[in-house]
């Protein structure tokens, strides 16, 4: 009754932020489906980038994604692009993420079907990306986006840089898109009582997993110069597995050392309910919880 | 399309937790029915009763229950119901919790339009109670039920407790029914390191709302025997007031008084994810957060 059984998110990057009638031509790929729902879309002027946030039923999700990679391709010319933010093509990344009775094996066979569809409809060369991935070079946006859309023509003729899928050239146009299924990402920040940058730096690198913390966590200090203090701004890949809790807790004992202070933190955007609940239920000392029994997991069901 | 927009939750309590066929023949007013989803249920064969746990749009979960009501009738005699739990009726109490979308007053509206047609189609006298009660004396159900099931005929009688529909009669078999509004409750115990049962009841007098403590908490010691503990069981009878880790906290620091540590929590049964999910934003300090951003809750929208 409740519509979607399976529920998989698709969060699309599309390079075009400040033409208004292009992003809803994009944008409107994902209205008015059946078992598909546009959740948020947004753009930055700056970066000249949308970022589109639509969940649904993964066969009813991957053709309203296909459709609006096609709009993509018709209206954005990327040999005109300017932003700021790193970008390799028209709609730059596609990332499937398992919301609800999906695995991450089904998801990844979601994004595969896409990029075979988009790359044999359009013409559209697609690397895989992150669980997707045709081998571990490619898990990393960042190396497979590399050269970005000037550099692209030349990076496919390297050995080993060959498309997933698609033609051995860029899209004159429309470039090179990444598609790929990931888990959902929880942006985390937490604040400190201090202003200086270089303790929030330290306990980034701290709680990061590349320099020795915590297996799905990403981070920086940042400053908020605004309110005189810094943060460690964080990127949960994995909230199962790395929880919320235990990143703030790290971060507090070893804030302190200095005799600094947890004065808050950020939730940016979305984040899914269970990472909150795994966090209640750790400082409450639930015992025996299971998500069956919040209620809306079942009304979901 | 996730199918419902407004969600009313209804857990009805019958008077019949023995007869496998009875009660099938009461829970199948819950089955196959368009914006009406049969969560749980669940009988006990010491009290003869059984909890029924269903969600759905306010109109068509009215139908639903008005039907349900009519099955009591139809398969339970109330002059023969032995069990060990108080109860004055076939359909014992019906109380309507709104879940998303629906205000107090639309389920106070609901749940008075059940007990007007009820009353008409079968005869039935009704109470109104909690947040439909007519008066103050009538909010507390146990106050509505107070002589059970055969001292209803001499108490509708008593100035004063007349039924706010029907007859003022009890009904031969199916005697009196209360339904009435409520927010959702929550079944929240937490055990001690003791296994002083004094201590808990001393716990469960300070946060308890009618000793002295916090306004929505309901509350009394128990021993869990098997596992040498005590616990302060309690229900939270509207956690958006009465927070959880409010709770949690006000028993840590007074059991510490004596020396004594919270071992662990329990939640019984199902808990609205947005108790937990305020628990979770409490401990981590998470500033300007909204539930929009949970992303099952956007689904939901």
């Amino acid at each position: 009754m409740t519509g979607m059984s399976k529920i998989l998110e698709c969060v699309s990057n599309f390079s075009e932020g400040r033409n208004k009638d292009k992003m809803e031509n994009i944008v409107n790929s994902f209205r008015g489906k059946d078992a598909v729902k546009l959740l948020d879309y947004q753009n930055d002027e700056d970066h000249n980038r949308m970022v589109v946030t639509v969940v649904g039923e993964p066969d009813a999700l991957k053709d309203a994604v296909v459709e609006a990679i096609g709009a993509a391709v018709d209206n954005i010319d990327m040999t005109e692009h300017r932003g700021q933010h790193p970008r390799m093509g028209a709609t730059d990344v596609v990332p499937f993420i398992p919301i609800r009775n999906v695995t991450m094996d089904e998801a990844i066979e979601v994004s595969k079907q896409v990029a075979r569809q988009v790359a044999e409809s359009y013409d559209l060369p697609v690397f895989l990306y992150e669980e997707s991935a045709s081998n571990p070079e490619r898990k990393n946006l960042a190396n497979v986006r590399k050269g970005q859309f000037e550099g692209m023509a030349e990076k496919l003729k390297t050995p080993g840089w060959e498309p997933d899928f698609g033609p051995t050239a860029v899209h004159p146009t429309a470039g090179i898109t990444a598609v790929g299924a990931r888990m959902p990402l929880v942006a985390y920040n937490v604040n400190l009582s201090t202003d200086r940058l270089d303790i929030a730096d330290s306990k980034a690198k701290k709680v990061r997993h590349i320099s020795g913390g915590l297996r799905y966590c990403k981070g920086m200090g940042v400053e908020l110069k605004d309110r005189g203090i810094v943060q460690v701004s964080m990127n949960l890949t994995d909230y199962k597995k790395t929880a919320l809790y235990r990143v703030f807790e790290l971060i507090r004992i070893e804030a302190a050392r200095y005799g600094v202070n947890i004065v808050g933190s950020e939730i940016i955007g979305l984040v899914p309910m269970e990472a909150l609940i795994d966090t209640a239920v750790y400082y409450l000392g639930v015992e025996d919880f299971t998500m069956k029994q919040v209620l809306e997991a079942r009304i979901m069901e």
